[in-house]
């Protein structure tokens, strides 16, 4: 104590003469090392390249925001409830409130969303799915939709399970705008990655995105990525994993967190919750009825997406609906709501489908535990409002001179063309959602037949456990929405959402059969809507026979490719961009003298930017001046990557295609440029395979190609 | 009645004429309706290239395995345990019969498997793994290793929990057997697909495989897609996808399906059911030890790959134990095991450390929903058998002079290089289940400890609820084995496992951290096993500087090529063949007349299958005969699909390596060959990647490609 280190000492100094500063800061030498450890922690955790508190931050927001929305949609539909009832009994005045607040929500969408950008109109997820193969989709992901479509899906859910729509689609089209103007944001920073890698490698942030966007609204981390997945991508890459669910269980556990502080949760729990019994969730037999379930579900899945992809474009085409649509879209959108809302007013039409339930409201009807059939309702109930208890929401599916069959199967009927209807109305909304209470309904119906086939329940031998029509409306759920959007990651969603797993094996196999009908006669949903709104698409080849294997790419390539010598100038870049609208141009190097069909010797590269350093440049745009520079000097020629030859079969071609997001590749042969391949060309082969090889038809290397030289 | 249609006449007389054969059928005319209608459903259900009933049965046949397997490893676990009991209390007598038999048993797998073939060693995950990037393994796939295996497996999981191994790696293994097998079956009908395109896709065939393999040991279909696609590929086509859940949900279900049959269970649940309470599963402030959890998992799962990366090469390279391995590895097996079974042994070191349980007890009761430090356990327990009762089983893990706290930490203590050392032994077996329990003894001891610091439940306001230290356990079996396999699904996998989902956000939470920490410090088992055993790997390219963005494929790419002319006959291939030993051979097309630098032409495509023509045409092997034929006449030569250009960077080519499974793809500049690229040099370039380009250095296209020609 006597004798002090003198480093000690000369610390000692160093802080007296730092006393001025820091004299209320104690502890100079902890807080120093502190800050080092900071220093070091904060080095390991935001690397360069290092982007998870991007994504978490993206999971934060979005689960915030859909938080949030829900409140809203929450409060504005109480607010109709509570005018409804507030009218009184005058049958007028009520039909009014019923229809109009429906009417002016939903139009208000339509005209606002509509103002603003149409980009937001819709769900988002085909155009997604467009982008996700490499397309460009200008401003698609401008962050400006991003306002249109959050002010537009809340009034459209506002207007509640009248107009029957969801938020899933437009949710992960909201993440993806969120993660892409982060994105920018953040190559702001140090870190740019190469644009050529960007465009062959998956965006890893989109497909985080798009996790995100289901997990935030279901709450279910896991099913979120794998279902984004199925549903977006061809492709997908392992490494890229932990990202989407990174950001998914950011997401899911915000989302979850929220209600807990809002106290409608006591803790962290499934968001439809229901309290199936763990026990003995079904009995062996009863997967035979899962089974004929799921074929249920395939089959009428089957039957609405040809209804959906037909009205569609009946709607587009027919005169008075497309004048409607092109001009006054929320006029369309008001007569739509009008005509559903009148259906489902509840003192008409709307009694026997249990029209006053939100959609949530629904499902957790839906997947309740109890068997219906043998519950006795209360003979007043339609007259009162909608109980609050939620063991006593079910009655909304009673009416007095129609059993709980009779409702349901009502339900199901009407509701299979409203749902279609709805999706042709112009405003931001999800598709999603309806179609998993539609299936949930499904399986409701058939679970309540089999409990009424075998009340006493189906074992012959030990103890009798009666059926659970819940677990049906599960398979129900997960089997309509997974044929429907050709995903099989629905069976894991439904346990998530509502957290319960056993009857996870039943579900699967519900969904595998519904899987196999549906994916054998239609396209999926987002397929079916990418072929109507005629977005650029690649479409599989689904012939299997041996002489489809022999189409080689020579027979279906481009042979009319406008290409550039390395030593040409303006004129001829001109000549080029007037001949073709192409967005980039096979640069050529001449070894030879000639150019023509026989001693060309190569081809170089693409010109991208070839536009921008045309505008730019002085010397271009001012003819006086000598064009003294060639393109081979000037333009930054990126070189080619890839070269496909002339006996690339057909398969190998569309196999590169999916797999590294082409637009455009180029065709050569021994060297020499004879073609290209883009998505146009590959659109029409796969409708020709199954004719036995054209080889002889076509004479090689004729037309030639053009190329523009001094 | 009377005036019968005459084609109903008709019809009768036909049925007349056949009456001799007929008549003891009824109905012929429903009869042949009917046998129209099987007609059309099994042309729908069988279509050529469909797969799903090979599908079906490879699920179903692996869940009889894997069934059977449990059910003989329960019956000689039973053997051992009347044993150990009736060999009464000499303590001599009672240490023979403690360590002998798993002696016995490990040696005698070691032994039999070596014997018949050493591709059965092993858990055969690595192996797979490379094969999946598109090398081929000669035989390792063969149905012959299936016998061994299996009887080796059963063999090792047979000496039970001292030995510490599970089955999960090895049922990969043979469910993969399976299922090449059985396509070679079926490929002997009337589809094929074409070798080039298998080749090149992923063959969705092997990771169905896989996922049966795990679902069919966990009863968990859907993770066990997820985790076999974690763990074996870096891309999966989503394509595919429905054939993984497919097969693994057949496998699940006939798994779960036999147990109820055996009537071990009554109806289908999960395999490890666990009985958390579900009302109130964990509270909010606990995912902070969750991910405490996480971050102890990723450290120890660090710790852990490297002891055994380093004691895998260790044993190897110590002159003893190499010698060992090379010429008596049952003698190695013997003398491990001794060790091994003379720690566990239950009146020595064993009482300490549950020794007397089996490993899916291990796992029941660590997952058990009761707090340990709260019961008071029996004291005579250590001299009683074990307790059939499930809910006695925990007071293995008590013991009068330690607390449960001094048993888990000892017990992970000594476990911990105890499995490092059981993963040297040279016997079929799985390496997961290991890490799973101790996983699972992690999450417990941190668990209990929580719950000894909160006696009372965490929350501060509103209603107190205990902790739950089986929550805990679940997290941590997750977290380790998913940050030691790098993968995330094992949080799914535990959840299925238990057919508990309530803890699914805190779960995913431990396994997130535990793998950013693993995943950022060492390589997964799997990959550190590939690499000791110099399997080929590509390894990822890590360095994110941008310098490696501008490292292009003609500063690595092997100038040295073996190529062929198009009209070089016998001499010249020959030629070829003795001067190198690829695979196949570029074959260039004369356009030009001279060989050379300057004016070659151009490549034309690779020979597969040359050596199989050599040795089948008596030409080329009768030196008397006149070789008439050339290259281009007698060989197929495969048309090239894909050629790299010198500019191609290196992250592009790794890309495509990757993407497309290739093992070497040739460059060419102006259409002439000018190098190639393999895995061997796709090994090198990322250790110099940071460094400055080093493009200057190498002089451009010298040493020239070698050309055979005449």
């Amino acid at each position: 104590m006597k004798h002090p280190v003198p480093g000690g000492l000369r610390e000692e100094e160093e802080e007296r003469v730092l006393v001025s500063e820091q004299s209320w800061r104690p502890c100079p030498k902890a807080r120093r090392r502190l800050r080092g450890c900071l220093e070091w922690v904060k080095q390991q955790l935001f690397r360069v390249g290092e982007d998870w508190y991007f994504l978490f931050i993206l999971g934060v927001l979005m689960a915030i925001i859909s938080f949030m929305m829900d409140l809203l949609i929450f409060r504005l539909y109480e607010a109709h409830r509570w005018l409804y009832q507030e009218v009184g009994d005058v049958l007028v005045l009520k039909y009014l409130s019923w229809t109009m607040y429906p009417i002016v929500m939903a139009t208000f969408s339509t005209g606002f969303s509509q103002s603003i950008t149409p980009h937001s109109v819709g769900s988002g997820i085909p155009e997604l799915k467009t982008i996700l193969t490499g397309v460009v989709l200008e401003d698609y992901l401008a962050i400006k939709n991003f306002g249109a479509k959050v002010v537009g899906l809340t009034c459209t859910l506002a207007a509640g399970s009248t107009v029957f729509l969801g938020k899933v689609g437009s949710f992960v089209h909201l993440s993806t705008m969120v993660a892409v103007y982060l994105g920018k944001m953040r190559t702001s920073g140090d870190f740019i990655l190469p644009p050529k890698t960007w465009s062959y490698e998956q965006p890893p942030m989109l497909v985080a995105a798009q996790a995100v966007g289901v997990a935030s609204v279901f709450g279910a981390p896991i099913s979120g990525v794998l279902f984004s997945i199925e549903v977006m991508s061809s492709h997908f890459a392992v490494r890229d994993y932990w990202r989407g669910f990174f950001a998914a269980t950011c997401g899911a556990f915000m989302f979850r967190l929220l209600a807990v502080f809002n106290s409608e949760q006591e803790t962290i729990a499934a968001i439809f919750k229901s309290d199936l019994k763990i026990d003995f969730p079904f009995d062996l037999l009863e997967t035979f009825f899962f089974a004929i379930l799921g074929a249920v579900c395939g089959l009428l899945a089957c039957a609405y997406l040809f209804c959906q992809r037909w009205l569609l474009a009946a709607v587009r085409e027919n005169r008075l609906t497309a004048k409607l649509l092109a001009t006054d879209k929320p006029v369309y959108t008001a007569l739509v709501v009008l005509l559903l809302a009148s259906i489902t007013f509840p003192p008409g039409l709307g009694q026997l489908m249990a029209s006053r339930l939100t959609m949530k409201e629904y499902l957790i009807t839906l997947f309740d535990n109890r068997t219906w059939g043998l519950l006795v309702p209360n003979a007043s109930s339609l007259a009162d409002p909608p109980s609050k208890d939620p063991w006593g929401l079910w009655q909304e599916w009673c009416h007095p001179s129609a059993t709980i069959f009779g409702t349901l199967a009502f339900f199901l009927m009407m509701k299979f063309w409203m749902l279609i209807l709805a999706t042709t109305l112009p405003l931001p909304a999800g598709y999603f959602m309806p179609i998993f209470v539609y299936g949930a309904a499904i399986g409701r119906l058939l679970g309540e037949t089999v409990a009424l086939l075998f009340p006493e329940g189906i074992r012959s031998e030990g103890a009798l456990h009666p059926v659970v029509p819940g677990g049906y409306a599960l398979a129900g759920a997960a089997a309509f929405s997974g044929s429907v959007t050709h995903s099989i990651s629905t069976a894991l969603l439904v346990c998530e959402a509502t957290g319960h797993l056993s009857h996870v094996l039943p579900v699967i196999l519900a969904v595998l059969v519904a899987n196999a009908i549906t994916q054998k006669h239609q396209p999926s949903f987002y397929d079916g809507t990418i072929i109507v709104k005629k977005l650029p698409y690649l479409p599989r080849i689904r012939s299997r026979h041996m002489a489809s294997y022999q189409v080689v790419v020579e027979e279906f390539m481009e042979r009319r490719v406008v290409a550039l010598a390395k030593g040409s100038g303006f004129e001829e870049v001109l000549a080029a961009l007037d001949t073709s609208a192409d967005a980039e141009y096979p640069v050529l190097e001449s070894a030879g003298g000639m150019w023509g069909t026989g001693g060309v010797t190569g081809t170089g590269g693409d010109i991208t930017g070839l536009v921008p350093i045309l505008q730019g440049h002085p010397r271009w745009w001012a003819p006086s001046a000598e064009p003294t520079g060639t393109l081979g000097d000037n333009c930054a020629i990126e070189p080619i990557m890839l070269q496909l030859s002339p006996w690339t079969s057909l398969h190998q071609a569309h196999h590169l295609f999916e797999l590294l997001r082409l637009q455009r590749i180029f065709v050569t042969r021994f060297g020499e440029l004879v073609g290209a391949v883009s998505r146009a060309e590959r659109l029409n082969p796969p409708k020709s395979v199954p004719s036995p090889r054209p080889c002889t038809k076509v004479s090689p290397y004729c037309p030639p190609l053009i190329i523009i030289s001094t």
